[in-house]
This record gives structure tokens, sequence and C-alpha cells, in this order.
């Protein structure tokens, strides 16, 4: 079973997903955590030249993630998949497609033919999309990195995109309202796997 | 004036090109000097990662270069060139091309399109192919990088890769002769940049 979390940062991504891999493992799933960009080694260096790198190019910023969700599909998912496990992911395509996409205006069926190829065709069974106004996420937020520092009309974008993707897919996506407390948007998340599985 | 550099390590690419911008800078054009994977600090970071780092898929690889190439074109060789200088490229597209495609045997039409993307269609003028047999290349070698483990096949292919792609477009194509004398290889690539500009 393979399952994605998408949203905004202050969403409540990371939390939700250890809660929920505690629940699982509660069932008797093995399950893994992962996150993108970035676990394994190849993906840190990746993730820190993305995080910090100076006046990066769009293309660039995208080849990047590219590359990131490659190695992470060939070296951590399917490995997992394949020995039965259970895999939460933090973030994967559906954010290249919004970030790039919708955010940075990157033509979206050429992104889809690109996270094609990077993921070899692999497609999460369900995503989750923790949705917030931009306003809420970044106010939640602490430490502000390269993305943070975008303008509020840039985030819009990112829900807007998130949501039209929602809509369009209904039997993958599931929308969750994050604004409410990080108990309710857990239990919500829990339900709604469960209702597929 | 975009002229690029093809052709395996080995072939003496790092000399001919620090030759050839001397005999070009003589003649009063400001000259660049530049190289892929690498140059300015996001590719020097890439560079890292692709010459030593363990297990890399081969989709990770490819995108690797691809945002290394999308930040030279972007960061360095456009903006030389719009600065009127002369910019002489150590590998650029073709070497994705032959080493991703004939060598790992990814797609080409699909690393067509990719490459431009990556470069937003910037195409050299004159591409100088250092042609040479792979053993003799390989037995020019010092330090072994990941690609030298390769086996002799993997470099056959790469050299008929190369000949093949400058047999299929000879406007841009010159083939050197590498296992002449370093001398006669420079000779012979300047004679071939005098008759093309």
């Amino acid at each position: 079973m393979f399952v994605t979390l998408e949203g905004p940062e202050g969403a409540g991504k990371s939390t939700v997903i250890k809660m929920l891999a505690e629940r699982i493992r509660a069932q008797g799933f093995t399950v893994l955590v992962t996150r993108e960009p970035g676990d394994g080694p190849v993906g840190k260096q990746i993730r820190e030249i993305l995080l910090h790198g100076e006046k990066i190019a769009s293309t660039t910023e995208l080849f990047l993630f590219l590359a990131d969700r490659a190695q992470h599909v060939e070296a951590i998912i399917r490995p997992a998949l394949q020995r039965g496990e259970f895999v939460l992911c933090d973030r994967y395509s559906d954010s290249t497609l919004v970030y790039q996409g919708y955010g940075r205006g990157l033509d979206l069926d050429m992104l889809r033919r690109l996270n094609e190829i990077a993921t070899g065709g692999l497609q999460p069974d369900v995503t989750l999309l923790l949705d917030l106004p931009p306003e809420v996420g970044l106010a939640r937020q602490g430490s502000k990195d390269r993305l943070d520092l975008e303008p509020i009309e840039f985030h819009q974008k990112i829900r807007d995109g998130f949501l039209k993707e929602a809509e369009a897919e209904p039997g993958r996506w599931v929308v969750i309202d994050a604004k409410q407390e990080v108990d309710k948007v857990i239990e919500g998340s829990e339900a709604a796997l469960k209702l597929r599985f």
C-alpha cells in the first residue's frame, strides 16, 4: 500500500504522518515513513542544494526534484512495497506538478511526462491532501526556507493547484481540512484510509 | 560563438580546450572556458554527487546531468554569449545523449526532448569530437572515477554513439583523430573552427 501526503508547509504533514504510522503499525503492518526531497544519502545532498542553493533556475529545481524522486523510488519505495510494507510518503509527484506547474508556470503535460519517467509509472494508491489557506500555513511556520519567502500569491496558486488535481482524480485523492485541531486531522486521515482498504 | 568538445575521458579535451582558448584569445576574442558537469556553485555540488555517489539509479544520473545543464545554460553560457563572448564548453547535451542513451540504453527521443527542456533549445554552433578507441583513452587515464570502471563494451558503445551522432549532423560536428600527438589535435581543431567562422 502506497500512501502519499500532500499540502503546504505548516499543514502538519510530518506530525500527521508520524501519528498515522503509529496507528497503522498498531494494526500489525510494517510501515515505512519517508519523504521527498531527501531520504537516503543522494537525496540528502540534493535536499541541501534545493533548500540553500543560491539563484536556482526553475528548470534546475525541477530536474533536481526529479533526480531525487527517481532515486527515492528505485532505492527506497519500490523495495519496501516489494517486501509488502505500508509506505507513507511526505510529498511525491503531485508536489512537482503543483509547485513547478501551477506555482512556477511550467507546462503541466510536460511535468506529467517527466514524473512518469522519474517514477517509472509508480502511482500512490491514496493521496491525502492536508488543505489549508496559505496565511494559516505561513503563520504556523517557524524557520523560513526558500519557499516560505515566496509572495502570498504563489502560495495561493499552490493551494488552488492541489485542489484542482484532487477534484480531477477523486478516486485517489482525499481532501482533509487541516485548519482543524491536529487530532481531528489525524482521525479524518485514518478514517479516509480505512474506507479505502 | 558557442563551441562544445565531446569525446571520452583520456582524449585530451581539457588540454585541447585550454590551448584552443589561448589561440582564440590571441585573435582578440574574449573566451569563456567552461565544462559539464560542474561549473558554478550548484554545478559543483551536483558533480560531487555524480562522481562519488553510491548506487545511483540511471534515471537519477540523467536528471542530475539535466539539472546541472539547465543551471549552466541559464547562469553561465547564455549570459556569456549575450556579452558577445566566445564560449568553449567541455561536454554538453551530446554527452547525455551518448552516455545515457547509447551507453545506458535510455530512449534517444526522450533524451533529445529532455535536453531541449534543459537547454531551452540552445545548440552549439560547432561540436568537436575528439575520437579515440576506448582502450587508448582508458590507458591514458590516471585516476579512476565511476565511469572509468565500466566494462570496455560500455566505452565502445560510447564511441559508436558519438560517431553516429556526428555522421547524422555533419553541419555541426567535426571529428578529430585524438590518437595523434596533442599538437596535431589542437592544430586540427583550430583549422576546423577557422573553416566554420
